[in-house]
């Protein structure tokens, strides 16, 4: 067991109709002037938007909008919201959206509270630290990143697709809205990949070799049945506000740090991993992970059979086999089987990816300049990183 | 499922050797002039006081000092407190110490930011609601309250033997460094009742007749696991860092309300009723639930069975009985054998309290007269209080 820290300032308000709660909200972080930030315009046709500037209107709050964040959130689009906020005095963030938005606004918060006022991909490309950030509330509509509660933004600047994330608890929202009702028409794609990003968060962390704690081990497992039974549900009943609920509050706790307390903080080799995929090929994160998740696994397993075979029998309803590898490799099969049964794909073919000889180096050379050597289960070189790829095929 | 409002602003700084973080904690917190408020002189014997001093010292903060906070913390101690803090000219309060001593602290932080300057009586009393509280840190010597995360502090008026608690998200501590090898040296018994303390935070959440969450139940099973078996292992171990480690962090997560999330709040009627016995006889709190607690779930398994027929088998490894009820009442009896293993009271005569007649009625009276009907899962009145006391004997 390691020593940690453990920081969750945001204010969770979680239920139905709570969005009714975000004036008052705006205004008790004195707000005066909001940017709101969102990706499509579903936002604006489901009369989201339109409930929630009736309600700074009737605070007093005044506002300014920007659209148009996509998935893996565009570099361009933050400098836009930047120029925008201090043009217009903005003194705070509002995310209405899932973990794209929400990405984007922290990036923009953190130029916001730059006093060297330089470039904010300093931040994304470890050249500087940030030092504050401007407050950002959320109103959540996508359960995935666990970015609402999270330290976390990751920027795509499309010269060159670099994918790179900025972790610091600056960031972090001052307070998050989620009525799971806001998340029921999300097609089935989307949500699979949001419960896919879900469990990894949580897997992300489960698989460190120095440290672990039990009630940690216990937490994270009882995440995992949980979103992988609900996910399930929502196949067959995607307006099932129960199972959304538990999938929504789930993608919170995932990545807000709980799942981590006692351990050297995770692996994370699948999403470094996935963020060059992210990067080079534009594919959906929860998707890239599915995809890579299993090779990545039986590539490592051997350092910590254990750890896969604990997964195994906690989580994945197998039954211990005559080694614990054997176990360990039956619980990766089972993990595989879980995103076949949501409909993620499990190699890059079936994610739409068929990389030349020459992107397999590319992603493997950029993946260890970002990072340098990669992971907590296995320090993964970079023929490590492209052999992984190539057996993701 | 109902509607929830999640808030743990506390910043956790946990594991080996983190009282060294202390000095830059307080200095990040901007305080100038520091209360150091603690119980026994234990925490002055062991260097643990003098080590923050030097540290304090070393960051150029000032500090007063105020000690002999007892168990069921006095208002006394909490006038002192004010008077000392406002002589001084304090800004920031530290609690070095258990559930009591924060619990002193929390009341003295409430006054302080008073700007009625009115008794902080009426806050307990609930004759006023506080606005504000000064801010606090934690350095816990003492896994039980949970008080370094929680919402809550309990206070006891000497005059009548009243003991109230003031709930609000204002007293949530700033940070609390929580290093696990600080509590090592405890007494049996006082582990014991932190231990006892630490289940029936959970458990009291856990017993909600309109709602509850798959995945809050999970957290709440898990960490109901945990306790249970590294209490046990501390009878014979008391030295062992991983057991002491678990429970210290399981008392954080216990009370910092991510057991209580899509419930009503809990049923909270053993809290209550333990805090009138602590009022009369002064008992320790821990070791009041004990005794009260499986009286309690007699009187009032049959409003659900099923809950505690679900207690019964996924945390007390009770095997399923022909009937949900009788599977609830084996829950309920290995519930207390395990306060038998720990050795703690399982009624009133082990507590070494005997009321009288008029005892009794003045328990449930004063306690009704308090809070109204209690309970979630059966409202109480005064006659059910009045019988749960009797049949606890």
């Amino acid at each position: 067991m390691l020593n940690f820290t453990y920081y969750t300032p945001t204010k969770v308000v979680f239920g139905k109709d709570t969005v009714s709660k975000v004036g008052e909200l705006t205004k008790a972080a004195k707000a005066t002037k909001v940017l709101l930030h969102y990706g499509s315009e579903r936002v604006k046709k489901t009369g989201l938007l339109g409930e929630i500037e009736k309600q700074l209107d009737a605070e007093g709050i005044g506002y300014v909008e920007l659209g148009g964040v996509v998935p893996n959130p565009r570099l361009s689009k933050v400098y836009e919201g930047i120029d925008l906020c201090r043009k217009e005095g903005v003194d705070f963030l509002l995310a209405v959206g899932g973990g794209s938005v929400i990405d984007s606004i922290k990036a923009i918060g953190y130029a916001l509270a730059d006093e060297e006022q330089g470039d904010v991909w300093d931040f994304y490309n470890y050249d500087r630290t940030p030092k504050a950030c401007m407050p950002i509330g959320v109103v959540l509509t996508i359960a995935a990143t666990g970015s609402e509660m999270s330290n976390s933004s990751v920027i795509t600047k499309e010269e060159g697709g670099v994918k790179r994330g900025c972790n610091t608890d600056y960031a972090r929202p001052v307070w998050a809205v989620m009525d799971p009702t806001l998340t029921m028409t999300l097609p089935e794609y989307q949500t699979s990949c949001g419960a896919t990003d879900i469990c990894m968060h949580t897997l992300e962390r489960y698989f460190s070799l120095p440290g672990s704690m039990e009630i940690t081990d216990s937490i994270a497992e009882a995440l995992l049945r949980t979103v992988m039974k609900q996910a399930k549900i929502l196949m067959k009943e995607p307006d099932n506000y129960e199972a959304r609920a538990e999938i929504m509050w789930a993608g919170s706790l995932s990545h807000n740090g709980l799942t981590g307390c006692g351990s050297d903080g995770g692996d994370w080799a699948c999403h470094r991993l996935d963020h060059e995929l992210g990067g080079l090929y534009d594919v959906a994160h929860g998707a890239g992970l599915a995809a890579i998740w299993g090779t990545w696994a039986r590539y490592v397993f051997d350092a910590k059979p254990e750890r896969f075979a604990q997964l195994a029998t906690n989580v994945l309803g197998v039954t211990p086999k005559e080694t614990v590898e054997a176990t360990a490799l039956a619980g990766i099969e089972a993990m595989e089987q879980f995103f076949r049964d949501i409909k993620m794909p499990v190699n890059l073919r079936e994610l739409g990816v068929n990389p030349t000889d020459e992107e397999y180096k590319l992603l493997a050379e950029k993946c260890f300049k970002t990072t340098g050597p990669l992971g907590s289960m296995k320090k993964l070189m970079t023929e490590d990183m492209e052999k992984i790829y190539r057996a993701a095929l």
